[in-house]
């Protein structure tokens, strides 16, 4: 298989789109008619909610993949329907490659020795039903709990997303923790960018990096010091990030080394404008705004990829 | 429901055994035996992998139920065979439950927002077929993403272990990197000491640390500093740790405050001997074995609880 990056900004020029859509899935915030449907063929409440899982699932990726160049399916939704929600995740997995959309699998796993080799053929082998094509990563034990990983990105194409300055308000606790002179998100940047030697024609590496939204001036900063990884930038959208926010994590020559996520702004978007009976047609508008949001914004910033010659129009 | 500490404490008491026994199964190392069995009802090579894995779990629990304080299922052994891996875990869940043994679920998880709810209504809700009494966590992501889980610890008498200072040859490679004249691992224990609060009879704190038996001077460091913190240690057997090493994990007063893991020591014990023919009696013997040592190196030591008069005969 070819090298993810290659696949992935491949899928970029393709769709014209930086944008990856989150799948987050939450029972509450469902469309009543589609939870009512889920429910026609009985069985037990965890049955019922994985049914509407993949239903839900299965519609947003359907509705947003003419502007999405990648899902990213949140596994905590999925897990709290055990089995059933896991299999949910399985139906979204395997309807994603038939509409022939990269899937990112958001677990940010983490461990050593057998057990990441287990999380690694997990999600990265070419076997098992929970096989994506990347998976993000939390580093905090080192490099023999990544190599695992790296070693089935090189071997079967796959990328991984390691987390390194998070989105959320608290992420400076640890993450900006002096060392030496320099905060620790830089620290593990760097190790990143060692992990993630430059293969294949677009000249990333396969390990990639997590960088919110939120945090502009660092994105900016781990740009430069990580050229080679690919971003995956969530906080965009619902968590009050700008697509301006976000140019810094273009390369300023290309237009191309970021993918930017949106989830709940998404996913909800028939809340926002009480459109509920034609929920599919209001994830199918947000997902087109937010892909010509962030394509404007790179406009402006002369940062819109060459192969984006004008915005797709549909 | 009691808080999670004092329902721990009092299995401990009860078994006189600070030992949890790690299910890590690998279908690779399974008893031909049983193998053959999980094939029987035919099925998809992950069905048939799922069946395997819950027989083999449940087998492992019952033969170890008498010298372990709880058991501690990996996920990623699980997450492997997906759904079908995932069914297993509950079915070993079900039965710990019905054999009076605590499950910590050994995920690692870690989000923000309302994923890491996600996660800890998965976990450590009370209705989710994933529910267990404790998780273990990484905390990269700051304290906003170790609240909602600390929240159902407390409403439900949940506990959390997260990771401090791993086990493995590269745990140092960020969690000793230097922070104002101090490793980092000690930013992170003084961050699970301030998330602890003592509660309860036993005076341990909801939020437990991962601390590793292959760094038996940190450990020692560690107690120390999260004198109310309870330790799950893993790398004890297979990994190098001796029972001597894990000894300064124990409270120097009481002899409580950690529990220590042993996974491949004990489930594929059969190996060691070449008696799987009698698998589940060598898991037994070797699950005894290790209780007696860590309690033989604490009364060495002089910090054999008091409630443990003699090592308990059977």
């Amino acid at each position: 298989m070819p090298l993810f990056a290659d696949r992935l900004l491949d899928a970029v020029d393709q769709k014209q789109s930086a944008l990856v859509v989150g799948i987050d899935p939450s029972l509450e915030r469902m469309p009543l008619a589609l939870l009512k449907e889920a429910e026609v063929n009985g069985g037990s409440r965890h049955e019922v909610a994985g049914r509407a899982l993949a239903r839900f699932g299965i519609d947003l990726l359907t509705a947003t993949a003419p502007y999405a160049a990648a899902i990213k399916p949140q596994l905590a939704f999925f897990e709290r329907y055990g089995s059933y929600g896991l299999r949910a995740f399985e139906e979204i997995v395997r309807e994603a490659k038939r509409c022939n959309l990269l899937v990112i699998a958001d677990g940010k796993r983490n461990d050593i020795g057998s057990t990441a080799e287990a999380y690694a053929e997990a999600f990265l082998g070419t076997d098992g039903p929970l096989s994506v094509d990347a998976l993000t990563l939390n580093s905090y034990l080192g490099s023999d709990g990544i190599e695992p990983f790296l070693r089935r990105c090189r071997e079967h194409g796959r990328g991984v997303f390691i987390l390194v300055k998070t989105s959320n308000p608290s992420s400076g606790e640890f993450q900006d923790l002096d060392v030496d002179g320099r905060p620790l998100y830089r620290r593990v940047g760097e190790a990143v960018h060692a992990w993630g030697e430059p293969m294949g024609h677009r000249g990333y590496g396969p390990a990639g990096a997590v960088v919110g939204a939120t945090y502009p001036s660092q994105l900016a900063e781990l740009r430069q010091a990580m050229p080679h990884a690919l971003f995956l930038v969530p906080g965009f959208g619902a968590q009050g990030g700008t697509a301006d926010d976000v140019v810094p994590a273009f390369d300023a020559d290309t237009g191309y080394g970021a993918l930017i996520n949106s989830s709940r702004g998404i996913m909800y978007a028939y809340d926002a404008n009480d459109t509920q009976a034609n929920y599919i047609e209001a994830q199918r508008q947000a997902a087109k705004a937010a892909r010509d949001a962030i394509n404007e914004a790179l406009k402006r910033a002369g940062r819109l990829p060459v192969a984006f010659t004008q915005a797709k129009k549909d």
